[in-house]
This record gives C-alpha cells, structure tokens and sequence, in this order.
C-alpha cells in the first residue's frame, strides 16, 4: 500500500466521478433532444403517425439510458483495469456459463427488436400477451410494461412476448348469449330481439352496424342460447356488449318472454328409497 | 474532437440520410413494381390460383421490407466502421450467447417458407393454430397475423405454428346432439327428425348431401342423446349447425315430442335424517 | 453500373428464366412416370398392397417436387454467385443459429423417413397422434395431412407424429355402458340384455362374434353400470356401439325394465334450518 | 450427356437391382433362420423362456430387417459416388443440425436394448407406458406396438418409454368400494359382507386367498364407503372386481341391508327468498 | 508427514484465521459505511427517492457480504494451493458439467442486476411473480424475499422473476360484482347503487373518483350481475372493494331490493320416474 | 471368400461361443459368492443392518450382470474386429448424436447410485417417486422396481427418481375428519369423541400415542369439520384411520350424535318463475 | 495370470482393506471432531445462533462423509490403475454423455451451498417448497430431507429446491372466512364478532395482536362471507384459525345468528314439463 498506489485510486476516483457526472448530462441533454425531435416531426415531411411516435419517443429515451449506462459501466470497470471485452470473449467454463445465462437477454433484445421493427403492438394499444391483458405503457429494448384494468403493472421481458393479441387494430365484436325457454314461443323472442337490435345502432355511436342474431347456438339441459353479434369501433365490444345485455333483458319483460332459471323434472316416488323386505319398486 | 473528426462525421450523417432516402424510394418502386407483376400474372400463362395470389403479393412486399431495411442498417453501421459479418462470425461467449438468442429468428424464418413453400395456408383461409383460431391477414417472413371472430389480431411468430388445422380447404361438418326424452317414444323422435333432415338441403344450399342421424351416441342420466351429422361447404357448419338445430327444435315442438329437462326420481323419508333415539332407518 | 454488369445480369435471368422451366417440365413429366410405374406394379412381380401403393404414389411425388425445387434454387443462388455449401458449412455464430434453426427440418424428415419404412400408417388410415384425430390424406417428406371427421385438415410436422395410435389395423371393440337402476331385478335385467346380444350378431354384419355382458364396473349413486362389450371391424366400433345403445334402450322398454334417472332420498325438517331460540334440532 | 455417362448410369442401375434383390433375398432367408433356430430351442440345452422366446423372434426379424436395408441403402447410395461415412462424419452447421435431429434416433434404440436387456416386458404382458395401456404386441429395435382393449394399436417409439407399469408380472388386487347407508345396521352389513367374501374362493379360481374388508375408508356425505381387498392371479382383477361387485349387491337385497342414494336434509321456509318489506326471517 | 509439512499446515490455519477475521472486519465496517452514506444522501444534492433508497442499502450490503465472503474463499482454497481460476477455466467434461450447473447461477445474477437496473420493483411493493404474491422485503444479489399476507417469506432465485407484476406503481381497481334478482326492478336497482357510490366517495378517502356500474356482465341462470368499477390509491382496491359490497348489501336491504339466491323451477311429475307397463309419460 | 476367410470366420465363432460360456459361467458363481458373502456377514465384524441387505445383495448381483454381459459384447465385437473404444469416442456427427442419446443412461447410473449411497430408501421400504407408490421391490444400476397395492410392478429408471417420499423411516400419522352437524350440541360431541380417543390406544397396538382432535378445521356448508391426528407405528396409518372412522362412527350412533347429511334450506314462490304479465314477484 | 499378478492383486486388496479401514476411522473420528466443536462454540467468542447450530452440525458430518468416501473410492480405483481424473478430462462421445449427465449433480451442490450460505432455511424450519412441505430434518450437501405432518420423510435434491417457502421467520396471520346468512341482522352479527376477537388474545397467547374483521370479501350465492385476520407467532396460525373457527360458531350459536346452509328458491310449475299437446307453458 504505497503512495503510489493512493494516488493510482484517487485519480481513478476522479475519473469515476466524471464518468457519473458526463452520464447525467447526456441523458439530460439526449432526453430533451428526443422530447425536440418527435414533436418537430409533426409538421415535418418525416411525419409518422401518432401512434408511433409515443412508442418512438419512449423507445428512444430508454435506449439513451442503456446506451450511456452500459458505456459509463465499461469505461469505469476499465478505470480499474478491467477489459470487459476480454471477460466476454473469454472461453471455458466461466465464459460457458456466462453464454447460457446471456441468452435469455439477447433474446429479449431481438423480440425488441422485432417488436418495433413489425409494429406489433404501440403504446396505448390494448394487447394480450404472456398471459396478461391491458393496455401498452412502454415498449423498451429490453422489457415492456402493460397496465390491466385493475391498474396493476406487468413487466415483462420482451422474449416473452411470443405471441401477441392486439385489440386495438381493428374493430371489434360484442358477443352475447342471450337465453331463450324452452316453454316459450321461440320465433316471437327471436323477432323482438331482432327489433331491438335494429333500433340500436341509432342510440349507440360505437356500433359499425346492425347486430344481428347467428342462431341457435345450444339447446342446453334448460333453456335454448341464442348468439347475438354485433360489430363495433376497436375496444368498444365490452360497453356495447353490456348495453345489449341490458336492453336485451328489459326488452323481454316487456314483452312477457321468460329468461328461464334451470328446470328440473321431479318424479315422487312412495318408497323410502331403501331395500326393506324387498319394497323396492 | 479535432476538425477532421467533424467532417467524418459529417460525412457519414450525409450517407446515413442518403441511404435512408434510397431505401425508402426502393420499397415504393418495389411495392409498385409487385403489386402489377401479380396484377399482370392474371393473364398471362403462368398463372396462379387467386388464393394464392393475396398471399404472394402480401408476402413479396413484406421480403422487399426487410431485405431493404436490413441492408440499410448493415449499410450504416459501415458507414461508423462497425462490421457486422465480423461481428456476427465472431466466436467467445458473446457469440455463444448470440446464437443461441437468435435460433428463434432462424426457426421462424424457417418455418415461414415451408408455410409458404408446402401451401399450408393462404391469406383468407380460416385457420387453428398456436392456440389461436381465425382468419389469415397476413403472411409474413417471421410472423404471421390471424384474425378472429371477435376482431382481435393475433401476432405469431411463424415459429410457434408448428401444427396447423385449416377449415377452408375441405368441405366441413355440421355435428348437432339432439337430446331426446327416455319417455317419450323415440322411434317416432328418430323419424320426424329424419323427415325434417330429407327436407333441408331444399332449403340450405350450403348443404352438400341430405344429413343423416348417426345414431345414439350416449344414453345420459336425463335423455337419449341422437347425433346428427350434415356435409357442408367448407366453414358453412356453424350456420347449417344452427339451423339444424332451430329447425329440429320448432318440429319437435309441433308434433309434441319432448326435449327433455334434467330429471330426478325423489324418495321422501319421515324421518329427520338425525340419529334421534336411533330414529333412523 | 457499367455495361457488363447489365450484361451478366440479362445472362443471369436467362438462366433463372431457363432454370425455372426445366424444373416444371421434370415435375411434370416426373409425377407421370411416377403414376404409370404404380399403376404397372399391379401385375408385376414386384407388387404391393394397395394400402401402402396411394402412399407410395403420393409420397414419390412430393419428395419429387421437394428435391426439384431444392435443386432448381440452389441454381439459382449459385447463378447469382451464392455458394450455398460454403453458407451451410460456414462455422460461427450465424451456424450455430442456423444449426440450432434447423434441427427441427431434419428431425421432421427422419421421423417422416420411419413413418413410411415402419408402415406405421398408410394414406386412407384412421389414426390418433399429436394431439388430433382423422383419416391419413397425405404423408409427405416433411409434413403428414390428417383429415377429421368435422372436415378440418390438419398439417402435422412428422416430427410432432412422435406417438401414434393406429385404428385401422385391427379390430375395434364397442364398449357400451348399460345403467341398471338397484330397484329393478338385476338379474332379469342381465338376462334380457343378454338375449339381445345373441341375436345382435345376426343383423349386424361387422360384429365379429357375439357381444358379451363384462359384468358390473361400477356400483354409481343412482344406478348399477354393466359393461358390454362388442368386438367388431376396424372402425366399426363407432356404428356397432350407437346400434347396441338403441337396442338395448329398446329392449328395456318392451320388458318394463327401468333405465334410471338420478335418485335423491329427502329428509323434511320443520324447523327453519336457522338458529333462533335454539330452535335448531 | 456422353455415351460413358450413359453406361456409368446403366452399370449403377444394374447394381441397384442386384442389391434390391439380394437384400430381399437375405431377409427372406434369414427370418427362416430365425424361425428354425428359435423353434429348435425350446428341446436345446439353452432353453429360454417361453415369454421371452416370442419376443425375441419377433425382434431378430425385426433387427435382420433394419439392418439388411440400412447396408443396401448405403451400397445403393455408395453406387452414386455418395460417401455416407464422410457425410454423417460432416462437421459445420449440416452436421449440428442432424445430430440434433439424430438423437432421437439414437435414444430410441439405447431405450429397446435396455428394453430386452433388462426383460422389462415381453410380447403378450399388459402394460402401461407412455400414457397408453394394453397388451405388448411387437418390441422392436426403434418402436413398440401395444394393443389396447378397444383394438387400437399404439406404435410408441422405445425412447417414450421411461417409465413402464407391468401388471402382468406379479399377482393383481381387485379392490372395491361398497357403500353402506349410515341409517343401516354398519356391523351387520360388515359381517353379511364378510361371509359373503369367505364364500368366494371356492366359487372363483382365479382368487389367490379369502378377500378381506379393509375397513372404513371414507365417511362421505352420503354414505360410509367400505374397501374390499382380493388377491387374485395377474390380470384377473378386473373380472374378480366386476364378480364382487355383483355378488355384493345381490347378497345385500338379500338381507335387506341399503345401499345408499344420496341423501338430503332440506328445511323449508315460508318466506319467499326475497327481502320484500323486511320480510326476510 | 514430516516437520516442514507440520509448519506448512500451522502457517496456512494462521492465515486462514487471519483472513476469517478480516473478512468479517471489512463487512461491520462496509455496512456502517453504507448506511451512513445512504443516510446523508437525504439531503445532498444526489438525493434519491425513499423507495429506491430502502432497496439500495439492503442491496448494497448484500452485495458487499457476497464479495467479501467469494474473496475470502478464493484466498483460503490458493493458501492450500488450489488455483480457483485455473479450475474454472479448465475445459473437459468436468468443465462442461460445471458450466452448466453454474448457468442458473449466472442467470439470477444478470436478472438480479436488471431487477435493480430497471426499477422493476422497490423493497416494500407489493409484487406477484413466480407463482407468488406479497410485499418486497429484500433484493438481493442472487435471490428477493417476498412475504406474503399470511406471513411467509418466499425466497426466489432473481432467474425465477421472469415476469413481474407491481401492484404498487399505480393506481387500483376495485371490481366488485353485485348480483340482482331477474324478478326485482332492475332499473331502480340500477339507480340505488348509483346513488350510494355517489355518496362513497366522501367517506372512502382511498377512492380517487366516484365508483361507477359498467353495466350488466353476465345474464347469469339466477341472476343478473352488475358491475361496479371503483378507482383507488394503489394497494387501496381490497380494502375499498370489501367496503363496497358492505353498503351495497345494507342498501339494497333498506330498498327492499333482493340479492337473489339461486333459483329452480320444478315441474312433478305423477309417474314413478320408472317404465313398469309403459307407464312412462 | 477365399478359405482364409472361412477360417477365420469359424474362429471367430468359436470365440464367440467360448465368451458367452464363460459369462455364463461367471455370472453363476459370483451369484453364489454374493449370496454367502451377505450371508455369512450377518455375524462378521462389518454387520449391516438387515434393510440395507437385502438391497445391496440384489444390487451386487444386478451390477454383475451388467459388467459381465458388458465385458462380453465388448469382446465379442473385438472378435470382429470393431473397436469399441474408436467407436464411442469418436467426433463428428455421429458422437454427438450419441453423447446426447447417452446422456439418459450416465444421468441413471449417477442417480441410482445416490439412492444406494445416501441409503435413500431400500427394498422394502413404501415410498412415493416420480408418480408411482409402492413398496421397492429391487433397486437396480439403472432401474428400480416399485410395487404397487394392487401388484402392478413400476419399472423407473433411477433417472426419474428426483424426488422421493419415504414412509418406512419414521412414525406415521392417521388424519380422519370428522363432521359435526351445525344443529348438534357441538361441545358434547367433542367430548364424546375424545373420551373414545383416550380408550383406543388400549385397543390398537400400532398407536403411539394417544390421538387428539386437533380442532375445527372448516366450517362447510352443511357441517362442521373436525380433525382428529393420531400417531402410529410406520405404514400403520391407513389401518389405524380406517379403524378411528369406524369407532368414532358406532360411538356417535350411540350417543344419538349427528352425522349429518347435505342441508339445503328452500323457499317456495308461488309463481311460476316465467314473466308472464309481470307476474315475477 | 503368472505369480507376479497374484501377488499384485494381493497387494491391492490388503490396500483397499486399509483404505477403508482408514476411511472408517476418520470418519468417526472427525464426528467426534465435529459435535465437540460445535459444543464447544456456545460459550467461545464466535457463537452462532442455535437455529443454525443444528444445520452446520448435520451438514458437516454430511461433508465429511462425502470427502472421505470419495477420496476412498479414488484413492481404490488408483490401486487397480485407474485413473479417475483422466476419466473424467477425457473428451469424445463418452465425456459428452457423462458432462451431461453430470449436470444435475453439479447443480444439486452449487444450490446446497447457496441454501447454507444464504441462510434459507435452517434444520427444523417448517417449509414449503418443489411441491412438498414440512419441517427440514436435514441440509446436506447434495440433498435436503423434510418431514411432512403425516410422518413422511421427503428426499429432495437440492437443485429441485429453487424457491423456498419458509414459515418460521415470521408472524403467521390466521385468516378465517365465516359465512353469516343474508337474512340474517349483518351489522349485529359483526358486532358480536367483533366482541369475541378482543376477548380472545388474552385466552390465547399466541396471538400478538387483537383479530379484526377485515371486511365483506364475498357476495356469495348463498351467504355472506366474512374474513377475519389475526396475526400469531410463526407456525401458530394453525391452532389460532381452528380456535377462531370454534369460539365464533359458538358465540354465533348463543347469540342467536345464524350460519347459512345452502339456499334455493323454487318455483313449481303445474304443467308436466313436457310439450305434449302444446301443454308448455
């Protein structure tokens, strides 16, 4: 531990210190010329949707981040005189085990990758994916963030995301089983339904056009299912389809046609259901 | 930071946006150049099947996209001296990890052309798969889009489409139970239902042949279960399996043949079903 | 762009031009020779079963187009200075990818190699594997086509057709579960079904010998459950077990013989099922 | 195309005949062989066992098969001018992805040597493996063929077999449970039930030794559930099982004794269900 | 065992000492460290939030005992001559069957470091992840604690944390579900609970707006069923929730509005249920 | 074909013959040496416990088997001249696939010889593994044999055996449940069932202790459950359960205690449940 | 087999018998060692908590017996001249198997070692953890033993134990559902059981805190369904939720309120609940 030494640690120290600090202030810097960049685009020949442009701008500034930090860990491990390209290419075991624990980060940088690249999802998109559903908050390089209805947040690493469900593309449809008894005259609730149906899309804005009944889709133990249909603006299939329900059930009071509760048919039997000197049936 | 590393820079910007330019003119001349070879083919003596013709042209302009955008990238990556088949031949662990990460983009590619290649599905088609069912969009060199009933897209990378089902290719089946009462005389059930069944393809011309009843296929605690079995044109059998379904019920109403309800045979103690004095049974 | 580069460019698709024809012409000419050559084999010395001759026929072909078209695009590339071989052998990380990419062509292609070489199915089969179920209609290099009953055509990689379960090689068995209620006399019950499957063989062609009572599987809640069992024809099983579920039903009825529906033994109580004053027995 | 080529291809084709018809050849000659020398066996001082004689004919065959086709193959190949041994030798990306492909292979045949060697079952046992259940009827060098009761036949390859139930190996146990009402007299049935049981052996020959009731394996709802234990020879449980459960069921009507339906206690209130005024109790 | 080897032994436990007492000097005083340098960024011009705060202590500590403890096991193994680094990077089969037992090892490293990185969650969240929910209490290097609700402290390898979902990011949700009689008026019960969640919350300072009914969810077979959407603090959605379904049960009770139970309809029947004389109806 | 040929191949033969001879004959003396050596160590200074000899009896007769029949395949396949040694350490594609279609076989091997170092379980014990239950029949190099109650011998491959549940080691416990009607004077009931616990042990020799309730471990729908645990001798905790449900039964029926029966409470309406003119409520 | 290799193997056994017999001794010797130390360490500067006393005993006579036996064993095959670390550098097909095969027991021991170094749990800690849970009898360095209530010993290997559940660090909470009847007085019922909680902390002195009523958790068909909360020493909220259960059914009981069992309103129809006549409703 010779002064040398001591003066060998303080430099690297300073240095340390203005690795941090340069950090900061390129992202600052590099986090407002995004901000700049995507809002100038709006009016400039470049024009890219709205769409894409809260995912772009997100994406860029998370990738600023990895970028300066990753440089920023480089430079200061090589303050210390450790070669990380070395580390890295380094083989054997060491290097075996690294490459195996690695691969899941490579892959989540890809399907990143991807994932921009084929505009698979943006954010504010509703999207199922991974076995949760909600709404996009941020596609980043290596995690991208999903909001549920409930308001929890999901993260999950972009190699997950294999398979993608996107609500937000295209429109959407409501569909409602409506259930119809057996006892009751089938063909009048099938033409009520449908007159209601057709008085809808003029009192709900969100519909594409007018619902129509498929069919009898079951006849279940107690009542027959009839499936409605009906198109409507992407996302707007749950409201719809509850404002169905609702008129759809209303509807049917008025008009006196039964929603059946389950029927069942019951035999009496005079025995006690016991076997006493033969008294069984 | 010395005025010759200005103008490199300089320089290089002045390519990137040069190469980005380019590259955008060449996927609009492509597309152009695509959308009329596959418009001309119609005529001309190579011709090809129109369902497999959305499917090509979806599939050209989609190539065209990456190949052009990848090029781009390697492009500009040179243009900052940084060379990608150095980097991607290279060995060591960063490479192991690479490899591994990036199999999934080999397999899905891969797996994209055979999809193409073997004709397993074109755009249209309503197709099940990776869990999903619905109708082809897209077919792309990595992944592939479906559409489903409900509207929602989903993404899939062609990887995860190992097996596939296809509805549209072959004529489909409408299978209907229909549920008859242990009570009531089922060899009349069983012939009012076939004369209903002569009747429909009359009155349904996406029927192939005159359906058939195939049989009891369970004698179930509440009823008799008949199953009837009706070709159709390729994705008819959910209308068809509807109105066959409508229409049995209406004439089994008519000549009064019941569907039955769950039923149940009930014996009634006196007892309280407590041990009272050794009351029970 | 000088002049000679436009003219390797026009000599390469000339050749590309050229390449493409040959390639139809031998698939052309090849599936006919294909065809003649199965048809002769019927009289010649060297026959086979008509199970495995739509196999081989269908097979030939698609491995056919499979190696032509492999040929015709290693032609291709090689026109426009690609050298396939060196690609495939080219060590690295893009190897490793590839390699990890492609193992699942190879396993598909050695799977489909047994497949065919084990007999382990036949085109016009009925068999079970991966998960569906439905009659052979192609078993190609690569992929097999299985057709269900509902019309689907299902695209099975050989490579998924690792368990399979054949039923058109030997003969199927109906197994038809009878329910007796314990009121009734058992043993008139068995007696009656008994007859019946004496005489059942009679009138139906593809029951291979007399079906017989097994004997009681289960003493259920509601109802004693005899088991038949019917050896019939390879894929019989079906119709032969709907023919012995509508006899015997028949049957029963005719000898006042009770088929039964669930039972329940009730216990009233008068109390209120609540607690006030103690009330509660 | 000169005239040597054509008679290069005249000599290979000739060649090929000649291997194609010595490999029928010595197939047919060896399954003789095979035939002789395991029928000559069984008087021979290296007498086998008789279980494990069918298996291994089957699978000499099976081995003479395999091999005399792989060496033709190779011959025929080598015909060609194609090394095998350089190919399979091959390193570079071909080779990775048919060894990965080709380890299936090679597990299958490690899994069917130890098969045999380790007498894990033998042509005619009843096992369970690899989620199928029936009767052995081929053990091969790459795939087993199991036979279920319905008559379908499972072609499993050896690797899929891990884990292998035997029943066919040691004694079986037939185990039923009888359900006693808890309004009965529970010591009674027991002792009905036990001389019952004591009866049996001597009408049934496949029972090892006098069944016994375990005792009260469940208080269920319902019903107090007794457990009948007999031993009897392999495979006979289920008959042995079928015949206790009859024998049971009629000798309890004798006496008198119940066999439970389900039960249930139900209070009724006057009330409607609904809150109307408070008038809920 | 001569004299030389004695001392050799003496020296290498005198260090072994030394460095046990080193090591376990250099982490009381790391931690004091840590925590006085965590203390005083509170007011210095880095300051971090509290959240980020608790988390980077216990990380810092962690880390710190895992670097001193590895160090001193590196430095007792080379006292005894054993090269740590030259094992490592020894190639062979024991390297291989190393490298890959350690993959895990580097894998929940490299997670650790992006859990951390990320801010994917603090110590003191509530998460759900690998199968588990509960609060944060530690995250370390290799591993994070989770304790949940009923107490028990979940210990989970960083590499398990794939997906995460925090619950404490953002606001909540509480979703209750209110079920309604087909029989009551539903439009009033419509506009009871609407008046009530207007009035909650004033009383609920958790909820961050009026609750609301989304409309009718299910047309279940007993009732209908409302849903009710209430935004809360985060982790605030339980306790809200629980108090919703109070008011809303006092509520209805006061309006004499039912919550229904469930419903059957029964039909009797005079018959026995049994088939005596073709009594059957 | 020359003589030579012939020559050595009847050599070769003969070697053949010679080696298979002595394996015989090997195998039959080391049985016999193993039998006394276990035998005679029974009053030797190194006794062993008797569990672990009868396992270790049949393991050093099973790993003979092997080494021999292996020593004689190998010299064997030297006797015409195949290196084995070459063969298996031999790279390229071929060795891979090998190594990997291997690796199953070393991974048993280990594992079976963990099982009998760490004295995991020994034949006789009953243990749980790899979803099978059973007493342990043999315990091989590379299988184990598990016997199920009802005589199904599991052949698993020790590979399988990751995880192992042993009940021969130590006490068992009986857990029964025992309801309790909600109208019973519940405490009564307690007392009644621990006075019956504290006679048992008397009675049942295989009860460690005596058996107490432990409390109220649900209160179901219709009833109240009680749990009673009771320790037992090893594997006597089916017995005793059995034995406990049997008492605590006839003890109840004495005291006139209820078991009670599914309760359900009904509230009749007077409607007909259909809408028929707003006759609902 | 000159006299020169009798004598050899002479001298090979008389090593292998001193082998073991040194082996035996250290190993009892080094027991010895071991409990003195740990004896010992109670009063010396460097005591350890008793809760990990335990664990480092086992696991240190565990380590030890390891060493010894596998120094042994090397030390016993060296004496036949083989070179076991030979063996195991050797590469090829057989290095390639063993390396995987190998595997697991790397990481069985990797993970060992981090369950002791990061204190996951101690012997005689209740866990939970790779589907089984019970108190930890013993940590050894390849395998971690449980024993569940019922008596079973769990052998687990420890890299099977990826997440711990541990339930002895921590206060337990017990959470108890009661269900209180919807007609019932509901604020009074929470009155009353809210009295009961705050009596019961000084009856029980495993509670820490006094219980409370969380809230209305459900709005059950049938009931409403209260959730009480109650914090207790670890491991106690066993015996503390059977309590709760007990003490609220019967102050419930005295007070009058009841405990609902199922409801179901029914409705009787008048008509047969078939179609006969148009007789449906």
């Amino acid at each position: 531990m010779n002064p040398e030494l001591w003066i060998r640690l303080g430099e690297a120290i300073l240095q340390v210190i203005f690795i941090v600090i340069l950090a900061t202030v390129v992202i600052k810097v590099g986090t407002k010329i995004i901000d700049q960049f995507y809002g100038r685009r709006k009016k400039g020949p470049f024009r890219i949707s709205a769409r894409r442009e809260t995912t772009l701008t997100k994406l860029s500034k998370n990738t600023l981040i990895y970028v300066v930090y990753f440089t920023a860990l480089v430079m200061i491990l090589e303050t210390f005189s450790i070669n990380v390209g070395a580390l890295i290419a380094g083989a054997g075991v060491a290097g075996l085990a690294i490459g195996f624990g690695a691969q899941n980060l490579v892959r989540d940088i890809i399907s990143g990758f991807f994932i921009i690249f084929e505009d698979q999802f943006s954010v504010g998109d509703f999207i199922g994916t991974a076995g949760v559903e909600g709404f996009v908050i941020e596609i980043g390089l290596r995690t991208s963030k999903v909001k549920s209805w409930g308001g929890e947040i999901h993260i999950i690493p972009n190699g997950n995301i294999t398979q993608v469900t996107n609500y937000s593309i295209d429109n959407a449809a409501a569909i409602v089983d409506v259930k119809v008894a057996y006892e009751s005259d089938f063909e009048r609730a099938e033409q009520v339904i449908n007159e209601l149906l057709k008085e809808m899309p003029s009192r709900y804005s969100s519909m594409i056009s007018t619902p129509e009944i498929l069919g009898v889709v079951d006849l279940a133990p107690s009542e027959i299912t009839l499936r409605i249909f009906a198109e409507t603006l992407p996302m707007e299939h749950w409201p719809v389809g509850r404002a169905i329900r609702k008129e759809v059930k209303l509807r049917l009071d008025e008009e006196g046609i039964e929603i059946p509760f389950p029927r069942i048919v019951m035999y009496s039997r005079e025995g006690t259901g016991g076997v006493q000197g033969g008294e069984r049936v």
